[in-house]
């Protein structure tokens, strides 16, 4: 798969809540995740063991999901943006970037970015 | 300097036009730069290359800058939005995501993406 298909599969699984399918579809056996604060796992296992937390922390994801996307050569960076009520919360709109890359067509590193700093 | 400390140095920088200098002081030696479309560069003396090759293509910057900040552990994510007069074209809103990695306290790697995919 190029990059290109990579991005609109991943985009299309999400958009119907299928973020563990795209995962194991689309992600290499080795994967890295991290998130912003340097918290990271590796491993296919353990990023769908993260997601599927991040997917049970939610009381009800109402609509949203990856409305920008850009594909680079072997990188490819998102947006989410998705309407949410949290089971610790209030219904909210909650952001997110993403960067990935890819190697030998997988996805093996990804980062997220949910806080931005006040400039 | 940690991670946020050179974020905002460098959206100091920038702010004031000071991009070449913003490399000079917070570039690894062998930093690398890559486009989106694969095109890269490595080594200080060539990203710098690069920039001011993209500086000089500008008839004038009228305003803006990195509007929007994420800050990693050892990565970081920025969006500029600029208000530009290209020489070889009209004025317009020029708007680019930049994810960067550090290594040993330097920008070490930094990957842009300027054009988004049609979703």
């Amino acid at each position: 798969m190029t990059t290109e298909e990579i991005v609109k599969r991943l985009v299309a699984l999400v958009s119907e809540g299928k973020n563990l399918q795209a995962e194991e579809e689309l992600y290499a056996p080795d994967a890295l995740s991290v998130e912003q604060n340097g918290y990271s796992v590796t491993g296919l296992e353990a990023v769908m063991g993260k997601t599927k937390g991040a997917m049970e922390g939610m009381e009800a994801v109402h609509g949203g999901g990856i409305d920008i996307a850009y594909v680079g050569a072997d990188t490819f960076l998102l947006h989410y943006k998705m309407d949410v009520t949290p089971k610790a919360g209030e219904r909210m709109t909650m952001e997110e970037y993403g960067f990935y890359k890819i190697r030998d067509g997988k996805i093996a590193e990804e980062y997220y970015f949910m806080q931005p700093l006040a400039l």
